[in-house]
C-alpha cells in the first residue's frame, strides 16, 4: 500500500489509486471491461437493494430480456440504431458456425422489449406496463474509466407503456423523484440537481430526457441517473397498438429510465478525501469496524467479539478486524482508505475502563464511549455521518456554483472548470455548440418546468431564455 | 386461455403450455433465448435470495467478472476449452471495427477468474478465496427448452481456492449440503439424491463432480445443482501460486459450483398437475390470493383489502385480485394455473358470517375460517402445503425407484422410463456406455462416499461394484 496522490492536485490519479487500493475494481483482460471486487460489489449490492425496493414500491415488476438482439430488431427505430450502432459488440459466430444474421449484445433494451410488447399489449386493460430489469449491457468504450465508463456495465433499465402522454410524463417524474433522487440523496448522500436535458444531450430517440446531476469534488458534473420520455415513436416503430375503450387501435406512450454501477464512481468522487474513501453509512459494507488493539490477547478479542455482537443485534453491519499479523496502525490506515464510517478501537486500557475509543471517518473526531452503550452511540454516529456527508457535499456545490450573465465570464468559468455555471440560454443549438466548442463544457440541465423566462441569452443576447446549468462533465 | 394437455399423456406439451399460460417465460427473437416474464422472474428472485443468503452465511462474498473473455484466456485450460468451445458465441466486431482477437461470451467463468486469481493470490494468508457471482452465461443450444436448456441462462457460479485438497473437498460438500440441498429441499420442496458423477458425466476439467438429482413427474431426472472439485489443474494452467508457511511456492486447489434458472423448470415439473403449477409457498410470488366474489361491492372489496392487510402484517405475500371485468370462476382458474398455494374467497355471504372461504391449491380442499383468525390460519396452511408438496414428491420418487440386479431388467426399466434404477456398477466406462447406448439413460449419481462395495456389476458381473442410480434425464 502506498500513499495516495492528492485529490486536490491530481484528481484523476487519486481516483484510480483509490479504486485500486481500496480493492473496489480493476481492469480485466478485455479492454474497457472491469472486475468488480468484493468490496466494490458489496457497495453495489446495497445500492441495488435500495433502488429495487423503491422500483417495486412504485408499482413496477422485474423481468428479464435476452442479452442478444438480432441486428434487424435493433434497426427498426432509426434514432436508436443511429445512436448505438457505433458502440455495439457483434456476435457473428456461435455453436461452431457463422450466424445467418449477426446478433448484437444489448447496449440498452428498448428494441428487444418493444419488439416483445407487441405481443403482450392487446387492450387498454393491459396498461400501464410497468417493468424493470437488472442486467449487464455493452457499449464499446474507447476511453474507459473504472465504474464511470466501461465497455460492460451493470444497471437497471425500466421500460413502461402508458395510455396517455400525461401518464407517461408523470411516470418519468415519479421515477426521477421517488426512486432516483431519493436513493442518490438519502442513500448515497449525493445532492443532485433535477432537470431536463437540452435536445442535443437527450437519449437517442427520446423526446425529453430528465436527469440528475451531481457535482464531484473536482467540480465536474456526473450524470447520476436519467429518465426518458419516448413518446409513441417506439410503439410506431415496433407496431405496438392496443384496443382502447373506444374500440379503436391506439399507440401507447413509452418511458425508459436507468441507473448504473457508475453511481459507485459517484460515491467515490463526491465524498473521498486525501485518506481515501468516505462511504455513506447506508452503502458501507462495514458500517463499523472494530479493531482489537492487542489482537493476540484473548480478553480483548473476546470483548471485541461481544461488542460486535451487540452492534449486530442493533442492526448495524459490523466487521471485526482480528488479523494477528498486522499492527493496529496498518489496520487504521486500511479502513480509512476503505472509508468505513466508524472505527471502534478496543484495547486492554479501554477494556479496564469499560470503554471503547470511537473514531469517525468523515471528520476524524475521536472520543471514548462506555462499552455498555456502544450500540446506541454507533447508531447515532452513523446517522450523523450520513447527514454530515450530504451537508458537506451540498455546501461544496453551493460554493462552486455561480450565476453568470456575461459570455466572457461564462467561457472563462467553464474553461477553468470552476464548477456549475447557471446562465441564461435562448434554446438555440448554435449558442450551445459555441460554448461547448470553446470550453468543452456542456449544458448539464435545464429547469424541470420549461418556459421559465429569465434574462437574455448569455451567448447571443436573444430574449426568452431559461436558466441553464453548464459544467465540465464525466 | 385454453385447457392444458394432460401431464400424464403428454408431459412435454403440458410443460410448454404451463410455462406459456402461467406467463412464466416465452421464446425471444433470438433462437434458444428466453424472455423471463414477471411472474416467472418473481419466482427466480425469491429462489435467488434464498441461495444468496446461504452463500453468504457460509462465508462467501459476491463479486463480478466480465461477460467477455479473450479466446486466448479460455484456451489455457485444455479440458475446459475442449468442453465448451463448440458451444460458445463469439464476438468478432465491436465499436465499428473487426477485433484483433475474438472474444467469447462466457459459457462459465473459470478461465477469466483463474486468470485474475493469479494477481490476487500472494500468500497463504490470502487463502481461502471464497467468491461467488450472479451472472448470465451463453452456451449455444441446439434443442432449447424454456428454463431447462436455453442459449442464455441466469445462474450463480462460485469459484474458490484452498490450501489443501481436503479443504477444497470440504467446501464442495458444504455447498452441496448447506447451500444447494437445503434450498432445493426446504425452499423448492424438491427431494434430491446427493451423489458423485461418474467420470464421463463430470464437468470439463473437474476431478470430481458432486450433484443433486431430483425426479420429475415424468420420472426423468433433473440435475438440480453441481459442485466441482477441480484439483490444482486450473492453478497450474493459469500459473497461480502462493507462498506457503514454508516460504515455498504452492498451487492452490480449486472448486466451482453453480445453480441456475433451470431450477424454476424443476419446480414446475416436480409439483405441477393437470390444473397447472403448484408452487411451494417459499417461492410463490403470491402465497395467498384473495378473490372478492362481488368485485363491484364496496363492502366486500373493503373487507378483502382489510383481510389482505392482516395477512401482509403477518409477513405473508398476498395479492387481491379485484379486477372487476372477470368473473370469480375465471380468477379461480387463473390462480390454479399459476399455482398460488392458498386462495381466499370473500363474498357477501362469507362476510355476513364473519368468515372467509379458504382453498388449498395442492389438494383442492376447501373450508371456512373465521375472518378474525385468517392470518394465523393462512400461516399454518402455508406450512402444511410446503410440507405436503415435499412429502408427495418424495413418495413419488420412492414409488418409482427400483433396486435392479439383472442386466435385462435394467435395460427394460430404463427404456420404458420407469424412474430411478439403482444397480451395481463396476466403474468401467464400457459398461456405462453400453447401457447408455441401449437405453439413452445415464448414471445420474454414485454414492457420495466412493468405495461402497455392493453386488457384482449388473452389466458385466465384475466384482467390487458400487450402487449407481440410472435414469433418463433432462
Amino acid at each position: 500500500m502506498t500513499a495516495l496522490p492528492s485529490p486536490d492536485t491530481d484528481f484523476p490519479a487519486w481516483y484510480v489509486a483509490v479504486v485500486r487500493q481500496a480493492e473496489l475494481a480493476e481492469h480485466s483482460a478485455v479492454r474497457g471491461s472491469m472486475v468488480i471486487r468484493p468490496y466494490g460489489y458489496a457497495i453495489w449490492e446495497l445500492l441495488q437493494r435500495e433502488l429495487d425496493d423503491r422500483i417495486k414500491a412504485t408499482g413496477h415488476q422485474n423481468l428479464y430480456f435476452p442479452l442478444l438482439v438480432p441486428m434487424s430488431v435493433l434497426e427498426k427505430e432509426g434514432d436508436l440504431v443511429e445512436g448505438f450502432a457505433p458502440e455495439v459488440a457483434v456476435v457473428t459466430h456461435a455453436g461452431g458456425d457463422e450466424l445467418t444474421e449477426p446478433l448484437v449484445i444489448r447496449p440498452t433494451s428498448e428494441a428487444t422489449i418493444w419488439h416483445t410488447y407487441r405481443r403482450w399489449l392487446q387492450s387498454y386493460r393491459d396498461l400501464p406496463l410497468l417493468y424493470n430489469q437488472w442486467a449487464n449491457v455493452v457499449r464499446w468504450e474507447m476511453r474507459p474509466r473504472l465504474f464511470l465508463r466501461t465497455t460492460e456495465f451493470l444497471w437497471q433499465e425500466g421500460h413502461t407503456a402508458h395510455a396517455t402522454e400525461a401518464e407517461a410524463l408523470e411516470e418519468n417524474l415519479r421515477i426521477l423523484h421517488e426512486v432516483y433522487a431519493d436513493v442518490v440523496e438519502r442513500v448515497l448522500a449525493m445532492p443532485v440537481l433535477r432537470g431536463r436535458k437540452s435536445a442535443s444531450e437527450r437519449f437517442p430517440g427520446a423526446r425529453e430526457t430528465f436527469t440528475l446531476e451531481a457535482m464531484m469534488r473536482d467540480r465536474k458534473a456526473l450524470q447520476a441517473a436519467t429518465s426518458h420520455y419516448l413518446g409513441d415513436d417506439f410503439a410506431r416503430a415496433y407496431e405496438v397498438t392496443y384496443t382502447g375503450t373506444d374500440g379503436a387501435p391506439h399507440h401507447p406512450y413509452a418511458t425508459s429510465w436507468g441507473a448504473s454501477s457508475r453511481l459507485v464512481g459517484g460515491v467515490i468522487m463526491t465524498h473521498g478525501d486525501g485518506a481515501g474513501l468516505r462511504l455513506p453509512p447506508a452503502v458501507a459494507p462495514h458500517q463499523v469496524v472494530v479493531v482489537p488493539i492487542q489482537a493476540t490477547d484473548a480478553d480483548v478479542c473476546e470483548a471485541a467479539a461481544a461488542l460486535a455482537a451487540s452492534l449486530r443485534d442493533a442492526g448495524i453491519r459490523v466487521h471485526v478486524d482480528d488479523r494477528d499479523y498486522l499492527r493496529p496502525g496498518a489496520k487504521f490506515f486500511e479502513w480509512e482508505l476503505k472509508g468505513a464510517p466508524v472505527r471502534m478501537e478496543l484495547g486492554s486500557r479501554d477494556l479496564a475502563a469499560g470503554a471503547v475509543t470511537v473514531v469517525r471517518r468523515d471528520d476524524a473526531t475521536k472520543d471514548q464511549a462506555p462499552l455498555a452503550g456502544a450500540a446506541a452511540r454507533a447508531a447515532e454516529l452513523l446517522c450523523d455521518v450520513q447527514a454530515a456527508l450530504f451537508q458537506r457535499a451540498q455546501s461544496f456545490r453551493e460554493e462552486n456554483t455561480a450565476q453568470i450573465a456575461s459570455r466572457g465570464e461564462l467561457i472563462a468559468f467553464l474553461r477553468e472548470g470552476r464548477g456549475f455555471a447557471v446562465s441564461a440560454w435562448c434554446g438555440s443549438e448554435d449558442c450551445e455548440a459555441a460554448v461547448k466548442e470553446e470550453t468543452s463544457a456542456t449544458i448539464r440541465c435545464l429547469p424541470l418546468e420549461s418556459g421559465e423566462v429569465g434574462a437574455p441569452c448569455t451567448v447571443c443576447g436573444a430574449p426568452g431564455a431559461e436558466p441553464a446549468t453548464w459544467a465540465q462533465a464525466y
